[in-house]
């Protein structure tokens, strides 16, 4: 089984769930219609069925290894690299005036997905150089942009992030990697950073880290972290790569998955770097990057959610197996009630994240298209939510491809395996799944809930509008609503530790609902279409339900957490 | 971090929550003292920590490979192996007529679980002999048992079982194996089956196959199976190893997990074996033995469970990380609700599943103690419950134990990562999950409802002790029983495949029930103990709820599941 991209959902959940086509509407996105988000759409599912799918397998077989100081990439990575770049896929929301495509994060995301339900570890390559992009679009010089940006966007040159140290994990603030000014307004970068994604490769001619670190004499904790950008090759006056940098990678990450993405140890030793922004607001700078690399990350769950969907479907259409339980059966596996539920819930999970991402990258636009600031408060929402859950579907998703599987699941050559191995990172990295979850609790209803009640009127508006035809799932939407919303005003209210302890519960329940949500909206999109109906039946009758517990459960605070002394939890 | 057996709970769960030294009152029993349980699981613990334990990575790092057809293992394993087989280990609730213990299962099932929790893949190889010794006592002659018996119970031999087949899977009854009448009484098998656990491997002397094959000319389907032993080295006149079989290992599977473990193809051609039963009897006698082995494998992820938790934790009680949220705390990430959230949820499921299993070999051991047909029958339903929420309860809580790790969770020297992957096939194998839940809402319920309605009861018990000191918890858990109650009785009125539309559901939900019922009796019976009331109290709270959602949904009937034809699925 190869991937197809499922072009035709993407488009529908585009206009008929995002309402998309709003943007084409806009003077930032006016080229975004329909026909211009077709063709992209059709040109990536060319790229990612015929180039990047084939590369799955070898990037797990045949991991990114360290040799004599050079990462060597997996077999073929060079080319399906080089296909990315030379369609001008890097660039694709990148600002035209460096010659980016300009096109909205809706359309990036979409491509996004599809790029990482074909190949997940390469995709993450420009998925790094993507963030970086934006990080400097909005805080770095214009001599930076006039010298980066367009080998970033043509692909020439790759991006990294550099945050974590051993003793700063999703601490940042306590990192030590010190940059100390040289005479000629440059720094010298010294530490060391881990988890480095694409932190070093062969697919392309330099590779430009973005660093954070501290100024001598600059402030404890995160107020105290500048932003610096140092290449592996240093610029020289053409700006092509010149004298080699003082870094390099000590080592690569033996992994559950993802081999085919090297993760480095990076080492900085008085490494010459470039200061992005000013002193002291690294922070912020990372926090713009970080936040759209979050809906990314989010995006690469949807995407494997979507590969490891198809790949148990085919297997399971395919497989012979005993006497059907039903008249008129396929005499496959297909016929058994408890493989179709399965499968069922793969797809309602997978469509549900997928119009999640869809609709926050659309908020992203529509906040930068009008610079309303409740689209941005809706886009900050909805993010911990898009990479949270994105990620949650990626791994739950891939567990019952295992499953639908059977014996084979557990067997490499299958694949099965690799997707639930490779996405299982994307719940941690990013910024873990809790901490999203501590992020929606805390910033993200500070506004006292303003953000989450906009979204939850959506979510009654289309209970409202369903209740015609099908009033048995409009009860259900709108009593998942309501209780959503009791959640909402029950959280603003408490202590921030008394939200912590029930925030994964809270995100998870808001989630499923806004699953519910956009499946309704599909379904009655399409209104003679009988398996969106059934989609967003089972959606609304089978993991719905759920949401009553989990807002109960939100609700108890942190107490109880701490009933059990650290002694009593090792008894 | 090491493993250390949780001795005091388990004797704690065996003593108060499930009121096993009861069975030291019967006369089949009347050794198993509490005394002598402790006796026992003192030493199973010395075993399992300082001799098994560190034979798991190995297992992992090097796994076992077939070189020039024969299977070598990974190192340590020989050592680890002969540890186990002299002290008596294998024999342990085995006919003391040959040479076992005679222990009951309660003691086996807890003393397999730190055995498990140690280094499954290890264990895997006794747990598969165990199986064979019962269902040779069961169902071999005289002759057989005093052949092969005291062999595989001293460990000098071990034994597989060989069902499955390329074309039969879960449906065994297509199997095509065949076994043709020799003119001394011993058959000819010739055939291949496929995924044979420690079907070679260089540890024992002799490796004896149970296989499912065929007679001539015997009916179709499972009416026509018969049951074989088949030894890789013929025993000769004085019941050595003698002339070698006609068998071979084709392969080794290479799998997601467990690579300790060599999971072989194995091909018969024209092997010699002895029919064990009467002809077309096969299927009974496998059945026997497989009941026996749902239970094992259950507490296959009972174990992977309490070692991923004590790992996970370890972790979390050593890793500094940022400002605490709390006054007091301890500067770990111990002090973050969310961790803690996670630490419990994995607590809470895996002394939940621990209970469940331990009552399972309870019942086991009644039935045979009291020859009492309410004790099969409740044997009988909790079987499937064990293996499916036991092997469940095993990838959630090592799955959660790898977020608690957060980066160091995806890199494969932590440790945390192969719990998940190890533990992953315990979910397929013995009869996915999926056919366990089917089981239960099809034969298990066959009786009208009287074996779960008798659970019920138990578990309504509880929380009318419970009710004077803790209101809230007995009426979650009353609740959550009623709900069972109700959703048993529109189980037992539906057609079949309407039962098996909810049965995962159904399963889900009375699982997390009596993991209520459990903790809540372990509470009671330490009534100063606030760990275990805060415990109780914690899956009553958040975890029961889900009994609501989970009954609700699996009373949607099958109809749902069968609106998406096969092409709307692909769509």
């Amino acid at each position: 089984m190869t991937y197809q991209a499922p072009v035709a959902d993407i488009q529908f959940t585009l206009t008929h769930v995002i309402g998309a086509s709003a943007l084409a509407e806009t003077e930032r996105f006016a080229e975004a219609t329909e026909d211009m988000s077709e063709a992209i759409l059709t040109e990536a599912a060319k790229l990612t069925e015929s180039v990047l799918a084939p590369l799955q397998r070898p990037g797990d077989l045949h991991p990114a290894r360290l040799e004599n100081g050079v990462v060597r990439c997996s077999p073929g990575y060079a080319q399906g690299y080089q296909a990315i770049a030379e369609g001008g896929w890097v660039g694709i929301n990148a600002d035209p005036d460096f010659g980016g495509m300009g096109l909205p994060m809706t359309l990036t995301t979409a491509v996004g997905e599809m790029m990482n339900s074909a190949c997940l570890s390469l995709a993450l390559n420009p998925l790094m150089t993507q963030g970086q992009i934006e990080a400097l679009e909005a805080h770095a010089s214009d001599e930076i942009k006039a010298l980066y940006l367009p080998k970033l966007i043509t692909g020439e040159w790759t991006g990294t992030m550099n945050l974590t140290e051993p003793q700063a994990g999703s601490d940042v603030g306590a990192l030590t990697t010190k940059a100390v000014p040289n005479s000629d307004g440059t720094y010298a970068i010294s530490g060391q950073k881990i988890y480095i994604s694409w932190g070093d490769h062969d697919l392309a001619e330099n590779i430009c880290h973005l660093v954070l670190a501290r100024l001598p004499g600059a402030p404890m904790g995160t107020k105290g972290i500048s932003l610096f950008i140092v290449p592996k090759y240093l610029p020289d006056g053409d700006g092509k790569p010149g004298v080699t940098n003082r870094l390099n990678p000590v080592s690569l990450e033996h992994k559950m998955g993802l081999g085919g993405s090297p993760t480095a140890v990076m080492a900085f030793n008085n490494a010459t770097g470039w200061m992005i922004g000013a002193e002291n607001t690294g922070m912020a700078a990372m926090f713009t990057m970080m936040n759209n690399a979050r809906l990314g990350v989010g995006t690469q769950g949807v995407g494997v959610a979507e590969a490891a969907y198809q790949h148990a479907l085919a297997y399971a259409m395919d497989r012979k197996q005993g006497r059907s339980p039903i008249k008129g059966g396929t005499g496959t596996i297909m016929d058994h009630a408890d493989v179709r539920r399965m499968l069922m819930t793969m797809k309602a999970l997978t469509r549900s994240a997928r119009a999640i991402c869809y609709d926050c990258a659309y908020s992203l636009d529509m906040a930068k298209a009008t610079g309303d600031a409740a689209w941005t408060a809706r886009a900050a929402f909805l993010t911990p939510i898009a990479k949270a859950f994105g990620t949650d579907v990626g791994s739950e998703v891939s567990d019952l491809g295992i499953q639908v599987h059977g014996g084979m699941g557990f067997i490499e050559e299958t694949g099965a395996a690799q997707f639930a191995r490779d996405v299982r990172v994307t719940r941690i990295y990013e910024g873990t799944n809790g901490i999203q979850a501590m992020d929606m609790v805390g910033r993200k209803l500070a506004d006292g809930g303003t953000a989450a009640e906009a979204l939850l009127d959506e979510i009654e508006a289309t209970a409202v509008t369903a209740r015609d035809a099908h009033p048995l799932l409009a009860d259900a939407l709108q009593d998942a609503g309501e209780c959503l919303a009791e959640t909402t005003r029950w959280m603003v209210e408490q202590e921030l530790n008394d939200r912590f302890a029930g925030a994964a519960n809270y995100l998870r329940a808001f989630a499923l609902t806004l699953g519910g949500h956009y499946l309704m909206k599909a379904s009655l999109a399409a209104p003679g279409d009988t398996a969106r109906l059934a989609l967003a039946q089972f959606h609304l009758r089978q993991l719905v339900p759920q949401v009553t517990a989990l807002a109960l459960s939100a609700q108890e605070g942190a107490e109880p957490l701490y009933a059990l002394s650290v002694r009593d939890f090792a008894q």
